[in-house]
């Protein structure tokens, strides 16, 4: 029979702890928005992303000649090139610039991982890109969802399930994490819009006014790119050999 | 309009730093099996039932006069007089009696919780006198799943899921890990059994034999109880009153 490797679900930065990531080929997921625009930004020619955990260090980079991106609390900092709105980056000329990017949520995750065996950051709107490159890994995947404050969120949770929904047969399902992400999904498929709805990040967003930023979230494959993450940086793992 | 108090889910124990428990009238949930014990074994006349989390604490309580109940790995520990399944307190008698319990998620789940404004467990057993009582408590609701190893399990979450959802209406929900909940067990009422088949924890138990503790774990309402837990013990609010 032929080996399938594990496919797990870590449905928030605050379960991370209870995963050996250095077992695992990591991808970090936060749909609204951050890894949503990390893939328009390098689909626009960006060279590299540096994700940064605080606005100094952002602002740091930006005197060093990187394009700065900064969010806090869903809103776009003053003093900053870009919010993390993906229609930020899709309006930009972006071509062969270094961008800094400073976010809540998407930042942490990929800090707690930093040590897994590779790091990847996916959304729908880069996931056949994503789902291809897994299964040619033939290593285990562990799909770490940013969410909310360390609180479970619905988007993450649907991404998490698509994936491996879309992975199993080739990849194995023994937890329940997993198991309540993908049955998720599966039933919420065609009616991901009446989820999203009910999402309490949704409610946020809309009362901020970012409704189509949430549309074009849930695209799926506009950007087929695979931010990649090392030494810091992400890059278009489908442009440059890693 | 009518003041409707909250309704949230915690999906593992490892997620309890989340909330302030204080805020909370807390229900402890670990359907298999220590929740679904503690409501047969105050149905069946148990006094008192003392929680504890190390085996060394339960011996000693033995030698006070209380009857004991150890579990290890889903295993009964040899040496004392149950392990925890609901089995094994239907067929006893123990009226009047005191029963010290250590097991290995639900102890851990009480302990941290304590500071909550109340404390009860929950279990499908003793799932409707739960759900009237937290009605009339007119307090925010915290459900906490205890979870395998602070993983986060299908049985318990769906269970949480049953809870909230026989709550709505009179509390509200505002956060995604109760929707979540809420939302697997609308879509798996009917389809209980097929979901639980394919949790992990489930085919653990299988492997060991113990189908028949996850039949009766999921019957609802045999045990019109409702384990109150003050002062390091759990007794049955519907006999004395709290």
């Amino acid at each position: 029979m032929r080996f399938r490797p594990l496919v797990r679900v870590c449905l928030s930065t605050a379960l991370i702890p209870q995963f050996r990531v250095e077992d695992y080929v990591v991808v970090v997921i936060d749909i609204l928005r951050a890894t949503t625009s990390f893939a328009v930004a390098l689909d626009r020619g960006v060279r590299e992303i540096r994700p940064v955990r605080s606005l100094r260090e952002c602002r740091e980079l930006g005197r060093q000649g990187y394009l700065t991106a900064a969010e806090r609390g869903a809103k776009k900092v003053p003093g900053f090139d870009f919010g993390n709105s993906p229609f930020d980056f899709l309006e930009a000329d972006l071509r062969d610039k270094k961008l800094a990017f400073t976010t809540t949520n998407g930042t942490r995750a990929l800090w707690a991982v930093r040590k897994a065996k590779k790091v990847v950051t996916g959304a729908f709107v880069n996931m056949s890109v994503l789902v291809d490159w897994l299964r040619q890994q033939e290593e285990p995947v562990l799909l770490v969802c940013s969410g909310w404050k360390d609180q479970v969120n619905m988007e993450d949770t649907l991404f998490a399930g698509a994936v491996a929904t879309e992975l199993e047969g080739d990849f194995r399902v023994n937890d329940d994490a997993t198991l309540i992400a993908m049955s998720l999904y599966q039933m919420a498929d065609s009616r991901k819009k009446y989820y999203l709805e009910h999402s309490a990040h949704f409610e946020r967003l809309v009362e901020l006014g970012m409704q189509n930023d949430v549309k074009y979230s849930l695209r799926r494959d506009l950007h087929p790119v695979l931010p990649y993450y090392q030494e810091g940086r992400l890059v278009n793992a489908l442009s440059i050999p890693v």
